[in-house]
């Protein structure tokens, strides 16, 4: 069995740790080519597959929020099938962020959605909420992996993920650290070849002392760390989550998608230079993230 | 402005308290049918179509499980709409089953999708691990209302959802009960005519006690209360959940669309056949609850 975990471990390896994350809004886009587009959803397809082809050789994977795409309706949803094809076919793994959840029977449903046909990723997020039962389905499925919620940097995550149970088998945990146990249970049943479970975990770029301990509690888990860029987390946060500049993906996607709006953008600029300022941005955060983990003190 | 839920909480009062689950699977399709249909998406349509018409007038609400089309492809979304679109045509309150929750962002995108446009549905249901802050782009849109996952009953349930918690603001309560406070919260700023906010909560089918306390303390939520049949709840347990036979809709899916599939379904049973016996189930269901409801002893 060759895991896709091993793959993206690999491209982390050769590229660095960025993801780019193509949460494409239209209003992204520059305005000549939404103009020429025969539709919103057209342009976002022009706009994904220019950034695609820009940042592929630089960047570890993409991640696809699905939300942007089912806001364009079935349009929309189109232009999401054929993205996620034209970044499987450069050889580029793919994350499909969809963070689903839900009864076994229907995760199956699910899994048999994300992971073949139409809309077949690499990689799925997926929601810890309902429990175990609810993530078996996505399980050992052709070398396919995930990412589970399990400590985000959104200001809600303190509502749920961040309480602390009392419960004996889990006594004095969070949330959240119960969620990463199980998880990382899962993770050894499905090893890959470099130390990581094909089921990795969402980890947010949080303070310096809760990262390293997350990092250090969940060897085995592979993460992936949304929050940096538009979100406000910092290339030293995230590298505090990786281990030797591995072991997790970092998300940008506003930061690189929007890149190209500055002060000094032409009125005529088109998606060739949009792109070739995502290709920019993804560069000095892969540099930024190199240089924050070289420099780690727990040799993130 | 007039809120969804007092449209519910009416066809609960005119109708009974039977939300027929449109997780309409190819497999439950009669053979004939499935064979003359141009595809497997247009025989789910077709077959769909059949359902609403003969149940539209004894069931309260339609509940649509996204991912049984999410598994046909683009193909699938194109006939989730239309199921959408027809149920909506009569009158009748749909929920889209999705089971969102994301960042606001992303949120306020998913919102877009599913409360306009080509998926618009009257509710959706959501998760609540991310936090609260990922709820509320879905509040306030013009009338629309949800149902947050509190307390399901799939065995993994356990797992997360049932634990205790250790923390001053919600000493010694379970997880599900902390999101059950936030929850009705909620709906206290958004209260329909009836009493019941217009974001409640989804409930398994659950112990008599428990479901006794949990319709005590969360006076002010409306219910959408899975696990009935075929996932093996009975009628009087479900009835604790509701009040006066309101204030919850009882799904059920695979007992309703397989009612055809008999010993005696003959070979050549078609989908008017099928419809009829998913009406003769939707209308013991409706009863069954009522019986249970009238001798309840907590008034259900």
């Amino acid at each position: 069995m060759t895991y896709n975990i091993d793959r993206l471990y690999e491209a982390v390896a050769a590229k660095g740790a960025v993801c780019v994350g193509l949460d494409t809004a239209p209003a992204y886009i520059p305005a000549g080519e939404r103009r020429r587009a025969a539709s919103d959803a057209a342009a976002v397809l022009a706009f994904n597959m220019a950034i695609v082809d820009a940042t592929a050789d630089v960047a570890a994977c993409f991640k696809v929020q699905i939300a942007y795409y089912e806001a364009l309706g079935l349009a929309g949803l189109e232009v999401y099938a054929k993205t996620l094809r034209y970044i499987r076919q450069k050889g580029v793994p793919v994350i499909a962020d969809i963070k689903r959840g839900d009864i076994a029977d229907t995760a199956a449903r699910y899994a048999e959605a994300h992971f073949s046909g139409d809309f077949e990723a690499d990689f799925v997020t997926l929601s810890p909420y309902m429990g175990i039962d609810s993530l078996e389905p996505w399980l050992s499925y052709g070398g396919k992996g995930g990412f589970v919620l399990m400590r985000t940097s959104n200001a809600g995550m303190r509502d749920f993920e961040y309480q602390q149970l009392n419960t004996a088998g889990v006594g004095g945990k969070r949330l959240y650290e119960a969620v990463g146990d199980r998880i990382s249970a899962i993770a050894a049943t499905a090893a890959g070849t470099y130390g990581y479970g094909a089921f990795g975990a969402v980890v947010g770029c949080t303070e310096p002392d809760e990262a390293a301990a997350i990092r250090r509690n969940y060897a085995n888990l592979f993460f992936l760390i949304p929050g940096y860029g538009a979100q406000g987390g910092a290339a030293s946060n995230a590298a505090l989550l990786l281990r030797d500049g591995n072991g997790g993906v970092v998300n940008a996607s506003r930061s690189i998608l929007k890149a190209w709006i500055t002060g000094e953008a032409p009125s005529d600029a088109d998606n060739v230079f949009a792109a070739q300022a995502a290709r920019q941005a993804v560069c000095e955060m892969r540099d930024a993230l190199r240089n924050a983990s070289a420099s780690s003190p727990a040799g993130g």
